[in-house]
């Protein structure tokens, strides 16, 4: 293959697997979704419109997993990405400080909407609260991702109870995209709690199911939702209802079906994390969701000659803020990391990457 | 019940049917999707992300109704909504001539872009080609929505052509929604032609699925197109897939069923044509879609009674750019139709609407 890779975005990768490709690049669970979501569904007949904020009984489901919550605090969307998208556009001004590296999607959507990202700079894979500090205070909100897309990373509790207590006293809003909250290796998730916060999720990780696109928002705030749904009246209407059912559907599988994903995630992630570091590549031991993200000398190069020499897909980390790093996601069954793994080794030889 | 209705805006009637009331005022469909669109459909096991773009085999099947297209020609999106969302996104700033009265999301999503609606007004509920010439000069696109929400009317052939030839000499844009295309009583449906052209379209009116939320836009300029994916990357990722399926096997279905829906809403726009004009109200006679906006004086007050003391929901003119009239849907069986023109007659003795 020719050495001409144009590496502007991670589109270039679409459509590139099979034929003997690895691909470390889609962040999507590769596991199949819970039965109970697909098994015997009867397809509604009455197929109008429904409800904006979603329909009712998913949003009763969810409430019960959410303290203190009714039906009226959740509003479903087209997955996580439609949430944030709304949310931004609700506010449509001011800053939003994003902790960097970043999902390559939030620094877009927050300039699509007319705002502005600021970024603070983790250090050791976590947020440095001496520099968040120092930037929250000039903002209207912040974006916490933990687990982390691309650094595989979760915030500390204490950390983000501070967050809570910074926040709340500054009136800065806090939108915590949680998609991966069922894919911690090391604790349980903790939501943050307050008025000021607006938590997003999604069953697209969870169960297995991206591309069925249902998504939602919690706040207690009422004009959040309010906002969200005049806006969503306009731009897209209700939720898909058939992937709202399934996601309501879903939801009755039992809890041994994370478990047991979780229990293979963590299974990949120790085999990865360590075929990485004794490669000699710097990085932060992934504690969530399934990235890694190596540090990488002469990144562009190293992706070029993996995927033209080797047929290995990685992508490049400055696409998330991380310029001198590559992305790698180990939704990949353990032969294929390993097979990956030995690809790497032989493309080291010929870029040096160390 | 109380005479205290806050007419802000449709939402306040979701979720008041049932219990003897007669709407007028959703806009759906009321009769049954095709059974193809339903029926023994299997749940695809594999649900990870599609295609931004769409599923090919859904855009290989438009390209057949489209004459000279391909499928990448086609973006499958949310909806209509998010079609024309994405669209005026793309662009981002500049004006929009938008005939009046006109859909009443369209303002508030061209705003919303961050471009500046103008308004040309219907002459005979038409389109006034010497007022258009006038002000097309300063926009970089123009909106038309024929059949129309909530006129019912469609424009005449000839005006469409010269709107293709006027665009098309000053590099004006041309978004054309055409998502009442399938519900013309008086002529086939004209696509205008051009690479100045952005089509947007549905299944939901057509094969009345409006909750699955499957609509496109079809353009031949690969620029639109190609904006549009990266912009949906951000903000919703591809088009739910079973929606996608269902929307694929509906057009399966055979001519029949849409002119047998033709038929049905042909025999309820005689229906409420006759009624109205009869009971005295000054309106455009309807030839597509499912609205009537007849001419009301105190419409307020008029739609208030109406409800409060006939339990008859119909839509205020107003949130259509249309003062001094009121919108009905007539997406009801000829029954409903009598029923509520029989209460509409009798409110006419309470408010002076003539």
């Amino acid at each position: 293959m020719p050495h001409t890779l144009k590496l502007d975005s991670p589109s270039i990768f679409i459509g590139k697997q099979g034929n003997g490709v690895i691909s470390f690049g889609s962040g999507q669970p590769d596991l199949p979704p819970p039965k109970e979501a697909i098994e015997g569904i009867d397809i509604r007949k009455d197929l109008r419109y429904g409800l904006i904020q979603g329909e009712r009984s998913l949003r009763e489901a969810l409430s019960k997993e959410y303290p203190n919550s009714t039906a009226e605090n959740f509003v479903i969307t087209n997955g996580a990405s439609e949430a944030l998208d709304l949310i931004f556009r609700a506010w449509g001004k001011g800053k939003v400080l994003l902790p960097r590296p970043y999902y390559y999607s939030y620094p877009p959507i927050i300039k699509l909407a007319g705002m502005e990202p600021v970024y603070t700079d983790l250090v050791g894979g976590r947020i440095d609260l001496d520099d968040f500090k120092k930037k929250i205070k000039k903002c209207r909100a912040v974006l916490i991702n933990s687990p982390s897309n691309p650094t595989g990373r979760i915030e500390l509790i204490e950390t983000l109870k501070e967050i809570e207590r910074i926040t709340s006293k500054l009136g800065v809003y806090v939108v915590s995209d949680e998609v991966y909250k069922d894919l911690i290796y090391e604790r349980e998730n903790y939501h943050i709690q307050g008025d000021h916060v607006i938590t997003v999720n999604s069953f697209s990780k969870t169960y297995a199911m991206c591309g069925v696109r249902v998504g939602y928002l919690w706040s207690s705030d009422q004009s959040i939702a309010d906002k969200v749904i005049e806006l969503k009246t306009h731009t897209s209407m209700n939720t898909n209802l058939v992937g709202q059912d399934m996601a309501l559907r879903a939801m009755a599988a039992p809890r041994e079906y994370i478990l047991n994903q979780q229990q293979i995630w963590r299974g990949r992630r120790d085999l990865i994390y360590k075929g990485i570091s004794e490669l000699g590549f710097e990085v932060w031991k992934p504690e969530g969701a399934f990235y890694i993200l190596p540090k990488c000398k002469n990144a562009r190069e190293f992706l070029t000659t993996l995927y033209c020499d080797y047929k290995v897909i990685a992508y490049l980390g400055e696409w998330f803020g991380a310029p001198d790093h590559i992305r790698l996601s180990y939704a990949l069954d353990a032969k294929e990391i390993e097979e990956g793994l030995g690809r790497i080794t032989e493309a080291m030889k010929k870029v040096r990457c160390l």
